[in-house]
């Protein structure tokens, strides 16, 4: 975990003086995932859970839906082209007989997006790749233990403080227990790293959980909620139109601004119990 | 611009009580960029200034330097299947000459992370993509201007107060006048949305311009910069070691935590007259 921070120097300049002082910084590296020996993707992350990352992409890319459709993941050896291995390679096998993806250009728009591209036709698109449904009833929590998760979650982030660079995602139950918390400089990044925390640590789909998220509900955090079956996903900030309308149309409820004792409910309210009951 | 924003119903719940009301959102649909008929790209973005996010994509992946070098931009006619157009497809035809990118997947992949994948094969590979070397004397801006942008910038946000879900990207000049200014719900979006309006307007590169950016400084929002040749980068935020790196490499000056009076000034101090002198 020595990368997930790094010192820079810096002017720090205010009203009254220049000072010259180092700081600690968030890392951001790239990280590429092979799967057969093919790279499949990068992306720029923030090293740590790079094993939770791989696990989770594979499951919000509709790749696996369970830990023993994955073989092995590994750190390649001589990733660079000096041979030395940088950390920055994974190298997964998949389980036999697990599809491997088609990794035609084409086909990889398409399966995030979908030919017509509207917002309807993604949302159609992904009706089709969330492997459970989200149960209606599975779900019920006080609106006061969600008010709390925020700073639940700010008290999990190790790093947060240090850099202020870091997005955080953090699963709790309903009684507002935390169950993990990811960080990482890439929104996305994060919640991937906990979905694959919860692929090898206790399975799929995260029925009665909560997901809460330190920024911003996108089309594409729903998306990823939805595949892993998490009936409940909370922003501290706004959510997109697209966001709203996939919530709607798959049961989930959304909740966003959740800060100190108020919150949004945009979809699904019959899972929170308000003061006004 | 009436799709910049969207109304869905909400629940607001505080300590006291719970009102139903509406809320304005901020739009997110696909835009796919086609270049001579095949898909290219598919980003999620917010509707509005979209010739000028094709046109800053197309500069920032470095296939195109010049306007000429751009035949025409239109919405496909016909986008979905039942012959609509949905406004989210845009047709490229790039002038004679111009060379069509590689759409191979591993070639996308390597475009923007490089083989060996760590960090310095990274900012090596941008190296070569950069068509202008960042000057280091073409650039001086007073602390106190530059301390002032950020509420410009905010002040040309025609969106962001209704629904608090924008980005917002600003190119500034010296004396600290607004060139323009671009929002979308993707941070790189408004970026290329901004190099994009520069390509069609005034050319490239933008040499003697500020580029303010409301949230972090990422790895890649210092590419996009370094590949319009914009000699300084400010953000409100924190930037990740990975941008400071990149910054220090090609002598672009890197302002994070740019809030009140104060900033932290990570790379290329001289472009910056302080105080303290």
């Amino acid at each position: 975990m020595g990368r997930v921070t790094g010192r820079r120097r810096v002017l720090r300049v205010d009203a009254e003086r220049v000072v010259r002082r180092p700081d600690t910084l968030v890392v951001e590296e790239p990280l590429e995932i092979r799967i057969a020996g093919r790279p499949v993707t990068v992306t720029m992350r923030t090293p740590g859970d790079d094993f939770d990352l791989a696990h989770g992409f594979l499951v919000t890319e509709g790749i696996v839906r369970s830990p023993a459709e994955v073989d092995m993941i590994r750190y390649c050896a001589g990733a660079d082209e000096d041979g030395r291995n940088t950390y920055n390679v994974l190298d997964v096998a998949l389980a036999d007989g697990v599809a491997l993806p088609d990794l035609t250009l084409e086909r990889n728009f398409y399966a995030t997006s979908s030919c017509g591209v509207c917002g309807k036709a993604s949302i159609d698109a992904l009706e089709v790749t969330a492997a459970w449904p989200i149960a209606s009833d599975d779900l019920s929590v006080d609106a006061a233990v969600l008010a709390a998760l925020p700073d639940r979650l700010r008290a999990a982030q190790r790093v947060f403080d240090s850099t202020g660079g870091l997005h955080a995602a953090g699963l709790f139950d309903a009684a507002g227990e935390l169950l993990c918390a990811r960080e990482d400089v890439g929104r996305h990044n994060a919640v991937d790293k906990l979905v694959g925390w919860a692929l090898r640590e206790r399975g799929l789909p995260l029925a009665g959980c909560i997901l809460v998220v330190s920024g911003r509900a996108s089309f594409e955090l729903t998306q990823k909620a939805l595949v892993a079956g998490i009936p409940m996903l909370a922003a501290v900030s706004a959510p997109s139109t697209l966001a709203v309308d996939l919530a709607e149309r798959v049961g989930m409820t959304l909740v966003g601004f959740l800060r100190g004792p108020s919150m949004n409910i945009y979809t699904g309210p019959q899972r929170i119990t308000t003061p006004a009951g």
